[in-house]
């Protein structure tokens, strides 16, 4: 139980540097960016970040911390 | 009692490596895929993920992780 | 206060292998079946579970494990 | 500050066995009933419930425990 | 890190016996009363409480325990 | 995992006393304001606040205290 206690996170944790992909619940609405830190509750910190709305490519946002809470997913970007 | 704190998890534990089926809140949205960890939490690392919307057959996904708290239910696929 | 701290779930764990209705938070829907497990988050595993939208009886769900914040109400069906 | 921590949830340990109104989030919706239970989390096991929905009484509901981070206000009922 | 940890809440306690004002998520809805307690998880416990619905002063609803989750912020009121 | 449990945090910890933009969720709206102080909640204590709708400027609001859970992102203001 302690191995499956940590591993959807740990997953996340494996992303760091890398280009992610996050998904806010509720809004239709990405942000993808390169993942620079992450903690057990998910909050993101992420630079580089770019809007994505209804898949169409929106605003630059640069330095941006996310809440975990208001997460939906998280994915990385091929 | 402390049974009773651990089932409801422990049955989705056991579901790892089985396809389930993870139904979002307020979306009308379905993630399904192969289950590779869960934690305490109900957050889910899934692979070979594909979108339901409205039971219709979406986007193929891949890797992605849930997190916990936008989750609504549950369910193996049969 | 101790006592006040568990009563409500207390009554949960009663309902254990009873007929339980779980409303949905925002949705008009309600998950009636029978409760297999359920922990202090509430987080619910149901059994033989059907779903009912806007009180008209839907699908047959089987066994569905419900996020506990995700939960308005759990009743007893009598 | 010891203090501070315990005492909204105190006033709601006071009405145990008074009436009370509960307002759901989002709904426009009351539940009213006689307190038996609280925790604190504030999840709540009422009897004797009966739904108001825009003000208007609705249906009887008996007994009922709902999730406290569901809730918006609990108010007593003179 | 100790102080940071204390202090958005440490504002809220200082308001204690003063006029506040509560603004509720998604709802364009303030309760505006007299802070009477808060805890460290911004549930509020407040007295000769007034509703404003789109800044329209609306019911007198005295006394209301609010949970912390559902409050979007909380201000002074001068 | 220690350093990744923080790090989050920790960036929006080094904004204190400079000008921060908060969204909050579902809502199109967005608070500007000096950072006094953060928890690990993200619970914000701001000054000087202003509101923006749709990114149009609004009312300024002084003295906010933001439930970090309701916040969808943090970000410096350049």
């Amino acid at each position: 139980m302690v191995n499956g206690i940590v591993l959807p996170i740990k997953k996340v944790f494996g992303l760091v540097d890398a280009k992610i992909s996050v998904e806010i619940k509720d809004e239709g609405r990405k942000l993808q960016g390169r993942l620079v830190a992450v903690d057990e509750y998910l909050n993101i910190h992420m630079e580089e970040t770019t809007e994505f709305i209804d898949n169409q490519r929106g605003r630059s946002l640069g330095t941006v911390v996310i809440r975990g809470n208001n997460i939906l997913t998280i994915a990385p970007v091929m």
